[in-house]
């Protein structure tokens, strides 16, 4: 949704080193912010001390305004470079409409482990959706509700991106973010574990409560706003349940609804 | 944070009819769409179905793709003017980040209706919450689940933009969006008609629901992400929740929170 302009304009490969401190950024000379394997801005204070905070993340620059820089509360890596910038540099850098709170942190992407993550009582599932706004939402909210895992396919997935970072609030330094090839198959592999499989959907029999056997390790399964639950992805679930909405719109933003889910399956969990 | 390009370009007072059918758009000769009072773009299938079905709502022009207008359910009014368009124009007009889905509709805003608007047992209040993602995804859930109105302050207000409207997914045609000047006053004013007010903070010694007496009308009242709600809002709601939230992250999105709010809500009005 809000990309920074330089993502439809940067071209050729990356070029490290390119926007030296004290020069005002060009957006063009910026390194390939936005490639999917290259590095990422990640902004806002709250993403940018969990980013700090992660000795799993690599840091590559910091860019701070003075004043943004006293409001940091993790502790800068030593030999980490730090560039004193100034809000409208960082306005040109990442686009006006970005809530930057004066700090930009250069990473490189986490790798993202496999299943072998999942650990906990409570998972989710995100079958392709793919808003960053909407993905960051819902890692605050499994990092809220302890989910320990949120599980996404490889495609059609969210790319690790500085606005999925700023809308998680720092849970993406947190919360594992798992890709699979194939989801149905994963799922599978959950169910051998022990998990039950709810999906939610709007057009199910039970409420997500009823779905839900008590007590017992729980992966949660979504689907896009657009087009809900793929068939398979259904058909591969224990049970489906629905969120029980009164009124005259009958369904939720996903990030929405997941936050529900989360808050009805920790209840069911006990 | 994705307001259409176009926001930033515009001077001068609106012009009318500057950009008639068939001819590409111009971002600078588009009418007034993002001042205060002006016409405004409602975009997305479900926003524009449901403006289209609101007779309380001034429509302008429709500008829809042939695909869009064979996939809009809502009956388009005797005598509005319709443009075919194509999705790149749209793009051109809206910012190519905005998902349209083909269409587009200019309408006047909405009047704001004053606290007579409220008589249903449930009500949000926002202090300063302006996001209009988040915002708009709030009356979304407003309208799922059967609020009867979203009061704000007049002043860091959302405005109405297509953006909230999108959010909204149709829900700003269905709940009433009341802007008052004075909250704490407005407050009072709903205690003495025998609401609750129960406000969400998460340093409170008791649960929302905890925090809630049930089968009582319930006034929510959600501060804005960054600096919660203001100590005078604080000090007008009767009683104060938070949400129980088990894990490393303490607080949720704002839109999260209230979907999670009237949830409880819900349950404890019965």
């Amino acid at each position: 949704m809000d990309k920074p302009p330089y993502a439809h304009k940067r071209k050729g490969p990356p070029q490290r080193g390119a926007a030296p401190g004290g020069r005002p950024f060009r957006k063009r000379q910026y390194p390939g912010t936005l490639d999917d394997d290259g590095p990422l801005l990640v902004f806002g204070l709250h993403a940018v001390d969990a980013a700090l905070d992660n000795e799993a993340r690599t840091k590559i620059r910091l860019h701070a305004s003075r004043n943004a820089l006293a409001r940091l509360t993790a502790p800068i890596p030593e030999g980490l470079p730090v560039i004193e910038t100034t809000p409208r540099d960082l306005d040109r850098l990442l686009g006006s409409d970005t809530v930057h709170q004066g700090v930009a942190l250069e990473v490189e992407p986490l790798d993202h482990p496999g299943l072998e993550a999942v650990d906990g009582p409570l998972v989710l599932i995100l079958d392709q959706v793919t808003d960053p706004h909407n993905v960051g939402a819902i890692l605050r909210s499994a990092a809220a509700f302890a989910a320990s895992a949120v599980m996404t396919t490889t495609r059609h997935a969210p790319r690790e991106t500085g606005t999925l970072a700023k809308s998680a609030s720092g849970a993406l330094e947190i919360v594992p973010l798992i890709t699979v090839r194939n989801l149905a198959e994963a799922m599978e592999t959950l169910k051998a574990r022990g998990y039950q499989l709810i999906g939610l959907d709007g057009a199910a029999e039970s409420s997500l409560a009823e779905a839900m056997m008590p007590a017992t390790p729980t992966a949660l399964v979504l689907g896009s706003e657009g087009k809900g639950l793929r068939q398979k992805t259904m058909a591969t679930c224990d049970r489906i349940g629905r969120l029980a909405l009164p009124g005259a719109l009958t369904s939720l933003n996903v990030s929405n609804a997941a936050a529900l889910g989360l808050y009805i399956a920790r209840e069911k969990l006990g």
